[in-house]
């Protein structure tokens, strides 16, 4: 019927009665629901209504069927005979989950916060390459955490790239497909110096900054140098409750991030905190080096500042922190538009520090993991 | 100052006053302005508070300054002596620019909806790739119109790659970086039929979709298959006025667009016509070949259907329309997200027609618009 995913052992239907503008179906597990005509004949599957081979819709619902179709229950499925003689077949099981009002069902998991005792969930190199269970484990922490580690990888060049495109394209920005986060021993360029970096979010001078970063650690013999990462979520929800007007203000305040070298000049506007319609936070854009000059009203300057500052100190509080050095071999993956990352400082002239870094696009990662979960 | 684009010749100081938490500036132009301390002391652009080299910032705004600075004016510009010591130094026209509630300049267009007699700007490929003039003219007419042509360019495989990496990396999806979009005389497959395509925007079932499209013509000898073009906002406004409910509708309900084959399953839920905080339209997806399972409660489901039954004869109205058929060497750009596009059908037995497409980001479009600005 359209669908890749089968739609479970449904119950058979026991009665289908027309009534007015609607159809109203009854299975043998005793529920009942109404499905409007234009509905029904929107959704028929048949091979002129619904491509057989790209499963795309064919129909175009440019009109509203009025008259009753005669429906009729034939071997526990729904049959309808349109006024004009097209005829449309539905499985029940398949209507049985798309009662109007029914969510659809997905394996990809809800995002949850990070508790105190939060802990990575950690997948072997061997059991993603290898197994089914292993890449979709490591996709679900991912989805629901935010963030997941593999550990025991080989220390080979590009297998951040390799582990990547089992997943996706790889999502090019201004800094290219893939970069290398690397420190010299006697650092000769900015980009390589040894500093702290404090927590941020990658390119929020994008409209859409990555989705998915994957950091691949080589090497990481210097002193210092560990991953330090927040729950952005969690640090906005926190706000929410213990500031409720500075989480107004950086949630409802646009300012310009931006980034300019020789061949750039990416600049966007959004606010620190983004909501959804329901008011939930779906994304904190924090980079306090690319944050550009503030543009804002001369009344409202000083109050965007307090807050600002409050949930900058929110997001270090330890509760939404996690520490811990990356091991040769290890990766972490992690949502760029909910976790904040950074590293504490470290030593170079101690040994080096070299990790591979890309990023990918979220949508794939559902995507594969709906695909894995198909293999059972 | 931090800025690689200069800021003009701006007016000189004539008085820079501490008053309390602020400095009152003014220039030899009659104009002034207030700027809080907390404002100045995290715009210092000196090497310890700026990067000298990635002009990124590095003072973080933790800390609000109460004390007056000692405000001067030093040759024209600013001096800020702040009581640990530290001096800051601002060069007056930037400061102008900058004065609280000054909005940014950009010369990044405003979109203009295409009117009745609305016809896109043809740009020779000699010039797009000889001179600065002639793609700073392209992207602006992109960027302002959400569509370009592109003439008389070379019959060579890939030059829409090779064009489009001028501007920047090729964004790819589960098509591909690069896609052909080609039909044979006698179709095998349901890819390369000969049917019409109705208006529809690419890739819907991403939360992210592609943002700009360019599609390169190679061949174009058979009968029929003239591109179709339809601005998306200036439908959706038109709905608006004549149809605020449907409107409403199309603009608050989310619904499923699903793309499924072996390797993927893409989804994700959004409203057909989405705005921002100020409720203006800022996307419009629409693709009835990959619109998902309708899932909402009865009561909403004929309502609807109405709704995306006016808007789709709105966007299909010929004053919304443009229709041309792309020559050898012809490329036309659009901006996925907010024109909609299509083909008429044609006999694919009279002649081949072969185009090759890709994907842009607005942001890098926008970003080289801006650099190529600086070159005057």
């Amino acid at each position: 019927m359209g669908e890749l995913a089968d739609h479970g052992d449904g119950p058979a239907l026991s009665e289908a009665l027309a009534s007015g503008a609607r159809v109203t179906l009854t299975w043998q597990d005793g529920r009942q629901a109404h499905f409007p005509l234009a509905w029904l004949r929107d959704h028929c599957a048949c091979a002129e209504c619904r491509h057989p081979l790209t499963r795309e819709r064919l129909y175009l619902p440019l009109e509203t069927p009025t008259e009753a179709p005669g429906p009729r229950v034939v071997e526990g499925n729904l049959e309808l005979a349109w006024a004009d003689g097209h005829v449309s077949r539905f499985d029940a099981g398949w209507l049985h989950q798309r009662r109007p009002g029914t969510p659809r069902e997905d394996v990809v998991p809800v995002r949850q916060p990070w508790g105190n005792d939060f802990q990575p969930s950690r997948i072997p190199h061997a059991d993603f390459v290898g197994e089914v269970a292993g890449e979709r484990a490591w996709l679900t922490a991912l989805l629901r955490d935010g963030l997941v580690l593999l550990e025991d990888g080989p220390l080979a060049d590009e297998e951040v790239s390799r582990l990547a495109e089992r997943i996706g394209p790889l999502r090019p920005t201004n800094f290219g497909a893939r970069f290398d986060v690397r420190s010299k021993p006697n650092p000769n360029n900015a980009a390589y110096t040894a500093i702290g970096l404090a927590l941020h979010s990658d390119l929020p001078n994008w409209r859409q900054p990555p989705d998915i970063q994957l950091l691949y650690c080589l090497e990481n013999d210097a002193e210092g140098g560990e991953s330090i990462f927040a729950d952005g979520f969690a640090a906005a929800e926190a706000l929410r409750r213990s500031s409720p007007e500075a989480f107004r203000l950086l949630s409802e305040t646009p300012i310009d991030f931006r980034f300019q070298d020789e061949d750039h000049d990416l600049v966007w506007q959004a606010p620190v905190i983004a909501l959804d319609a329901a008011d939930n936070v779906i994304e904190v854009r924090l980079n306090n080096w690319i944050r550009d000059s503030l543009r804002l009203p001369l009344e409202a300057i000083d109050a965007w500042y307090a807050a600002y500052r409050t949930f900058w100190q929110r997001a270090h509080e330890p509760q939404h922190q996690l520490e811990f050095a990356l091991a040769p071999g290890e990766m972490v993956a992690f949502d760029n538009r909910r976790v904040l990352h950074g590293r504490n400082a470290f030593d170079p002239n101690s040994g080096r520090r070299h990790l591979q870094g890309t990023y990918l696009d979220l949508d794939m990662c559902e995507s594969r993991l709906r695909v894995l979960a198909r293999r059972g």
